[in-house]
């Protein structure tokens, strides 16, 4: 199979895919993105779901990383220990097909801790390949699950999870703040009031209540609490974060409107974050495994 | 109206009510619990659910405490501010129909916090009428939502809550573990490494997802997730409580199978407590606010 005559790389995730066509030279020449997450996907549907994708982009081999390489996937690539660059990752594909191989995740195993990591990886040591973050940098990877990574020599060296997203997610939709945080979240006074308050003291699931309480008792305005919730959500990820081995300099990376909160928090701890965003620096991670395949 | 012939108390929550009836000399002589809390209840309906409860038990006056009261209840009883006592509740009663009278919650507003409570501040007020909570004494009551408070010559001086008993839900229901938390949660040694876990490093969003990723390494058992889980939450709601101003003697009040769990927790954090039976305290709390009516 021949890499350099292009492939298609595929961001898999739990709840929805993105597919890019390479070219050769490793540019992105065509795209798309839908719903058909992991979850979506029914035992057995992964091969027509693949096919799905070679109709709309090209008949190309593929390379797929993410949550498609989970016990909940296609085809299950274990974790590759920490340190683990792209080489390592090149070195352990799992081929679910004939012409589809799947990027295996990172685990950590230290500090009395245990960690997994599926996608992020992809673009971390992307964006190291391409320049934008330093081989001895600190990452943070805003998502539903927040990663902390130190890098070492160009390697995910240690990293740490902090499930900030999905808590926000649990408390808007199904918690007793519920009708306080429907409204939108945005980088103003009252986050930053969450952040600080957060790095000041470390009691998230009393003032979660507070949230509430300070309303009913007209202590707290309730337009603001959907920025200040999540202010303490990220402000307690940040104090966390910054507790792991870390480099002066921390790049954000990610979807913009999430990188955005995480510098001002980054920012009120009194530190400096640089913001990147995630895709492109997929893009050139996916192409420098392939390249490592042909 | 005559309470001193006997009257009607209820517990009304959210999610149930439960209903006593007290005779003249402060004794339950029947009772029912069912789950018409307040939230099932649509507009216009509590006439026929107070109703419904004199059909059961006898045709009394009554007095009703907890959710009844707030917005989503029958009729709002505005808050009565810290320091309270049975003698403020009394003063503070809201009537709701001709024969039922509402007990009013207990907020705090102090040291850069707001705080609420409908429902606890009867048992906890009930408790050192009987002489089972002492006047000076700090008491963790468990629930939904967890209250620490701190007595002082008999009344609530401040107290603080901690949403542990909904987020435990919230993960359970709805989130990336709830697979891993379906099993029964014990007071053993995996519920005491998790409490220690919370008491040792305050990184509890990055815990909650640890135990997925300890499970999936090998590094724990899953069968054990739901009660380290349950001790990372009551673990860190301990550390917390234990913050605010606590005097020697704990008292731990609700229902028993929580209040084990709490105690075993306080017991990892070196201090010794006390469990209680909330139920008899709310009888005791809600005759001697009948007392000061008659």
């Amino acid at each position: 199979m021949k890499w350099t005559d292009g492939f298609i790389a595929v961001d898999w995730g739990t709840t929805n895919r993105r597919a890019y066509l390479i070219d050769g030279a490793g540019k992105r020449v065509d795209e798309f993105e839908d719903a058909r997450g992991v979850l979506t996907i029914e035992a057995g549907g992964f091969t027509g779901a693949v096919s799905e994708i070679r109709d709309r982009l090209a008949d190309k081999p593929m390379l797929l990383a993410g949550m498609i390489g989970s016990n909940r996937g296609w085809k299950e690539a274990p974790y590759v220990p920490c340190p683990a660059g792209l080489d390592d990752l090149a070195a352990k594909l799992v081929w679910a097909g004939e012409r589809e191989a799947i990027v295996p995740g990172v685990s950590y195993v230290g500090q009395g801790r245990a960690d997994v990591m599926r996608g992020e990886e992809v673009q971390l040591l992307g964006a190291v390949a391409a320049g934008t973050v330093h081989p001895e940098g600190f990452v943070c990877h805003p998502g539903t699950h927040n990663k902390w990574a130190s890098l070492r020599h160009g390697k995910i060296q240690v990293f740490g999870t902090v499930m900030t997203g999905e808590l926000f997610s649990l408390l808007k939709e199904h918690s007793v703040l519920a009708d306080l945080l429907q409204g939108p979240v945005e980088a103003n006074d009252a986050f930053r009031r969450g952040v600080r308050r957060a790095l000041e003291r470390e009691m998230l699931p009393a003032d979660l209540f507070g949230v509430r309480a300070e309303v009913l008792l007209g202590q707290a305005n309730k337009d603001d609490a959907p920025s200040f919730t999540s202010g303490l959500l990220i402000g307690t990820d940040v104090r966390i974060g910054l507790t792991w081995p870390a480099s002066a300099q921390i790049t954000v990376m990610g979807r913009p409107e999430l990188t955005r909160l995480y510098a001002v928090a980054i920012a009120e701890a009194g530190r400096e974050a640089i913001e990147l965003d995630g895709e492109q620096s997929f893009i050139v991670g996916i192409a420098e495994i392939a390249k490592r395949m042909s």
